[in-house]
């Protein structure tokens, strides 16, 4: 969806506020050059006042802005500055990272057998002098415009035996990833199916972003 | 799913009847040693006289059966061979890799806006001799045994600007894959959303492998 105009956003300088692997690779295998920054905003928002969708889009916002307030201090300001958040949330339940192994049995009993929702928030931040972008909020002190969405994803687990959650957890891939799991690897045999986007899974909503960053760019006719 | 065995899986010889890429990236991406050994059978089924869910299992068949005979002419004989097909379906009619450009703007242009399913078919040869699969059909004179199963997976179309299709063709990544797409990198950018397993699109159905495997391996307590 982006390649038309793939050579404009390559000349441009997009920083990625997230340290996350998968999104670092979601974006450069669709051929984007990307600078990553990761933000240091500490993910404390509490989830028991937010919808799982209000919470992702709020702590994507204030990992970006972290991010573009530290570059803007330094002077400089990027073309585009894009932050995310992912959780998987079942019932009433927000699950972000586990905390250690024992929190990663208990967050993959409870997904075994059963169907989850997993959210990412995406938000992107353009200088306010851009000609992108004319629509969407001011931040920082109008020096940003920012334009924020989320995607969900129904994933259902399938039945999950304690010694496979077991041996699962054993090989490290779950620690760092909501919900205890990676749909990408290991992960990807314990997933039964999906609706809705993979790569929102993954933690990144790729489709919904090209589109948004399709009408940013496309309606300006950079081409 | 895997996991609780894969020691007693990389202790044996397995072999991947498929040139693809991306099928060795996802069984690698598992953990699973595998040696690739491409088949030579060349893909000519009647597909006007042939389900997509049959064609596709009748064309691994097919595939894994000549690599089984070239490596028992040779002496030896693998602990497992696995085989696979994918094609992608709309109405009446399959789609493989396509023949040229022109073909892969035709394939995609019919994709575009609208939901196809994508169909593999994975068999499996053990040895007779082997513990495993006392059940499935024999094949090549009884000296392997064949289990075999398809899986399905609805993928839905963005609407896609004739701009967009042939810039994505320009990029290369159509021409070696079923549909003319490659859900996995650019082409990830296209595809709006699916409603089942994603690395079945991308060629390979991983869960319901991992749960076929586990079947086989676990019941014989290899643990």
């Amino acid at each position: 969806m982006l390649q038309p105009f793939i050579h404009v956003l390559n000349a441009q300088r997009i920083v990625l506020a997230s340290g996350s692997p998968r999104r670092k690779q979601i974006l450069e295998n669709i051929g984007l050059k990307i600078e990553v920054i990761p933000s240091t905003f500490e993910e404390n928002l509490d989830k028991t006042k937010l919808s799982p969708a209000d919470y992702v889009v709020q702590t994507a916002t204030h990992k970006t802005e972290e991010v573009a307030k530290r570059l803007a201090a330094g002077g400089t300001l990027p073309d585009l500055i894009i932050g995310a958040d992912t959780v998987v949330s079942q019932g009433q339940e927000i699950f972000e990272k586990p905390k250690d192994k024992d929190d990663a049995v208990r967050i993959l009993s409870q997904l075994s057998n059963c169907s989850h929702t997993v959210y990412t928030g995406v938000v992107l931040f353009v200088p306010s002098t851009s000609l992108l972008m004319s629509k969407g909020s001011q931040v920082l002190g109008g020096t940003y415009r920012c334009t924020s969405f989320v995607d969900s994803t129904a994933v259902h687990m399938a039945n999950l035996p304690q010694d496979v959650i077991k041996a699962y957890i054993e090989t490290g891939e779950p620690m760092d990833k909501a919900g205890a799991y990676g749909i990408q690897a290991i992960g990807g045999t314990l997933v039964q199916k999906i609706n809705g986007d993979y790569f929102n899974v993954m933690g990144f909503p790729l489709p919904r972003f090209a589109q948004e960053i399709a009408s940013l760019y496309g309606e300006k006719d950079l081409k």
